[in-house]
């Protein structure tokens, strides 16, 4: 299997069912992010999801070892991307339950259909073009700045996609949370919870993961913090069982 | 001074300033909620604030304690209630610095002119008419209850009194934060700066304390989570010291 490995891939254990995944150590690996983003999020048994943006594909791996979902599809506009996410697919024989198809986001209701899932998940570019620098490696910079898609447009297309009743899953910077929950509303995708990620009990979180469902009414659940540092370099218990951690 | 007491009535210290406080005990005491947000709130030296539904006057007195604000002004529509707070402010001597006004808050941009405060503070009620059992005293159904005012009654109001670039405070219950965010948004008031408070680290919060600024650009800073209780019946430090306790 490792001669399938790009130059600077690497194959990193999962913790969950034995699977691995390829990352590729120069251009993009996961973060705890989509860790987080795969444990809030719920597949239930028969359902079809979509990970929309999905690098890696460590988010329908992840799902498929941890939910009794029927079926994973990811969207990845990137073909470097798509390929390493495959590969990982076919490295852990999951070819049956995820297909990683290469597309626009912007695209996604004409690819997949309207209402055609009953779950979304995305860890999406957090910054705006006007934030901060933008990374010089391309992969990198779509990944991170909103280069080829906007907030709108991956909410505007989730809402297409999903069934009514349907759940968004989505990770995000807290910053953006009023610019989030008001694009949400416009869609029709009601913030039905929501549970706030610190670095450390007195920090300010740098995560908010958000659960929203279409055409729902209006009463939102906050969870208690999600705390991620018991001291430096430290996690606490529940980060270590989220990341399938022997203590 | 004790003559001038209702019956029912009794008079608390506020441990700021030696200022006392004039309570019902059988009809509406303030809660944590008014001191945590007399604490969140910030008024400036000169500035000029306005309280809505005011109670018992606690937030406007909280304020003058705490902050160089210029002068405070009190709404509330209740007569009884405005009497107690107004004997609360002669009592403290601060007929100078606090206005208590009778009125109601649907018609606070009549009764004030518009633009016409630095800053807003509300302790509203937080349950709408569909919301549990209707207290039988009216005097708390009121102040509970959405019965003669609407969320975008006061959000509408506040807009309308606050000058541009003037600052709004709102202490509420987590569960109506979308609908919260979405009236603010529609009124040109933007979410700036959000705290949740969890009774234990490990609950949901069961308040929330929003700012937003009227005409600002979007862009949110979530706070550190606010605990209530170290222990069964025992204060963290943070709360003891926004009441003003000796440890």
């Amino acid at each position: 299997m490792m001669n399938n490995l790009l130059p600077d891939e690497r194959i990193d254990d999962l913790h969950r069912n034995n699977y691995k995944i390829i990352q590729n150590t120069k251009k993009f690996c996961f973060g705890m992010d989509a860790v987080l983003l795969s444990d809030f999020a719920k597949v239930k048994a028969g359902e079809n999801a979509l990970d929309l943006g999905t690098g890696t594909g460590i988010i329908p791996i992840l799902l498929e070892a941890k939910t009794k979902g029927k079926h994973f599809s990811a969207l990845e506009i990137q073909e470097e991307s798509a390929d390493m996410a495959r590969r990982s697919v076919e490295l852990n024989q999951l070819q049956d339950k995820i297909d990683v198809v290469i597309g626009d986001i912007k695209e996604a209701s004409k690819i997949f259909g309207g209402a055609s899932f009953d779950v979304i998940t995305t860890n999406p570019p957090y910054m705006t073009e006007n934030h901060g620098l933008i990374n010089p490696n391309m992969q990198m910079a779509i990944a991170r700045h909103e280069l080829l898609c906007s907030l709108d447009d991956i909410i505007r297309e989730s809402s297409k996609v999903l069934k009514n009743n349907g759940r968004f899953y989505m990770v995000h910077r807290p910053f953006r949370l009023i610019e989030i929950i008001n694009t949400l509303s416009l869609y029709k995708l009601e913030v039905k919870r929501m549970r706030f990620v610190h670095p450390y009990i007195n920090k300010e979180p740098n995560m908010v993961l958000i659960e929203a469902i279409k055409g729902a009414k209006s009463m939102v659940k906050i969870e208690s913090p999600l705390i991620v540092y018991e001291r430096a370099n430290v996690y606490k218990k529940d980060i270590n069982e989220i990341y399938g951690y022997e203590e």
